[in-house]
């Protein structure tokens, strides 16, 4: 079997250290961007750009897109220009965007339709992860697929679980984001109660990384707070869009998610205020603020 | 330095083990139950039983307290017949009771006017940690009364951290017990999301775990949600009346915590069922009951 080709849309933040570490493995890469500076800034000379998302199907075996929102992965991929006009049958498409659960199951069927069928894959690890090859991939789609998929995951990540059909990738995701800031939220209201007793929250995160309320967060997020050190990390922005993915998929599944809402009410004030540049521990800021 | 002699107040769950694993560490030790039973129990033929916690103050140098809230703890260290009538000059009271904040620097400013101390040194961890000696110790007090009570927490612990001073243990207790709580809610709430979208919780929880979502809570406690094991662990009505001390804390501080408030709400309604000796892990029964 000869190696397939792989083509890689969105190499931004995230996707332009995942494409570094698909060339290491040795992959044959072709890459669509929207500017071409970002194709530049790769410095890799041996990949090809291609000037549309259909045109780069046309020529690959297997597409990576990797863009910001719901909106983005639907223009690349069923967009005017986009892959499926393109597409030949039996491709594969990874999409390690975050984006609701329910648009991944729309185009996963507009996409068997051209014989081609599609792996939700969205990460968790940030930029950080990213380069250093060690993201958690959470992935929906058949059992064929995610095995083809083994050795491009292995390339770019570690904890890798294959956890459903499609869009279950994407409610892990949605697990995943909400968790993540409902404990940064309780981290903060941990500390805003140590500080209104005049107790230093430092100690108190030292007592309880030991205990049963240690958490990544708490380590990570939890440090950013004491040192207020906001450089992101994972942007507010990005965080609260992810919120409003889980949220929505909530509303479509008839259920309430009181903490998860709140949580997400901290970000948006978050955003308000002008912060959404910021590391999304930054939430620590509106906790208690009134 | 002869060796101080230790007297214990409280041979329940967690004291008994506690007890064992002072005796075990050569300590010499004197004991007050409500119940003889308790102190039969123990098995410990060299450890004299004293009838009240005054007579019990009278013959030794050091008293440990672990009984179950701020009243209990008021009425063996200051009430009729309570430890302050008994005590020697230059005694140290170390309470590893889960209490108030406020109580805790009362009871420290009585004591004081005995020229004895007081240590508060509330513990996570539960019976297991107190059985294997490695609870996660929070104190709060002087830092000489702290090097002197440490290879007795030593006995006892292994996380110990010296919080700050009178009260800053149990504000760190409280921390510990809010971010416990509004974790497991939050795996809660992660988990109605997958199973509303039919996706499988367990999956989700193993895609989790390698990421910055992973916490003890998910580890632990998300494994019990999933067997809908609720054997305890720390009861249900214990982590009610702690978040009612931590809320009882931001309140005298006057601060708000929604997500300590929406747990707690959470926890008050499975005690209102009849759940109260569950594991409070059962938090996952009331989310999305509606």
């Amino acid at each position: 079997m000869q190696t397939p080709r792989i083509g890689f849309i969105g190499p931004g933040i995230m996707g332009k250290p995942m494409i570094h570490n698909l060339h290491r493995a040795g992959f044959s890469l072709a890459v669509f961007a929207r500017r071409q500076a970002q194709v530049d800034e790769l410095g890799l000379t041996d990949i090809q750009s291609y000037s549309s998302p259909s045109e780069l199907a046309s020529a690959v075996d297997i597409i990576i897109s990797c863009v910001s929102d719901s909106s983005d992965v639907e223009e690349v991929l069923i967009g005017p220009s986009g892959v499926i006009h393109g597409i030949k049958p039996g491709t594969l498409v990874i999409d390690m965007s975050t984006i609701s659960a329910e648009v991944t199951k729309r185009l996963a069927s507009q996409l068997e339709s051209k014989q081609a069928s599609l792996l939700d894959a969205p990460v968790s690890g940030g930029e950080i992860g990213a380069i250093n090859g060690n993201l958690s991939i959470m992935v929906g789609g058949s059992t064929t697929d995610f095995t083809r998929a083994a050795a491009i995951f292995a390339a770019m990540g570690e904890n890798i679980v294959h956890v459903g059909d499609n869009g279950a990738g994407q409610i892990a995701k949605a697990c995943n984001q909400i968790l993540a800031a409902q404990t940064m939220n309780a981290v903060a209201e941990a500390y805003l109660l140590a500080q209104s007793a005049n107790v230093d929250p430092a100690k108190v995160r030292e007592a309880l990384l030991g205990g049963f309320a240690y958490s990544r967060v708490l380590e990570l997020h939890g440090q950013r707070m004491l040192d207020q050190n906001y450089k992101p990390g994972f942007k507010t922005h990005l965080h609260a869009k992810d919120l409003d993915i889980a949220l929505d998929s909530a509303k479509a599944n008839q259920i309430d998610l009181p903490g998860a809402t709140l949580a997400a009410d901290l970000l948006q004030r978050l955003l308000l205020q002008g912060d959404g540049e910021l590391d999304s521990a930054a939430i620590a800021k509106i906790v208690g603020s009134g």
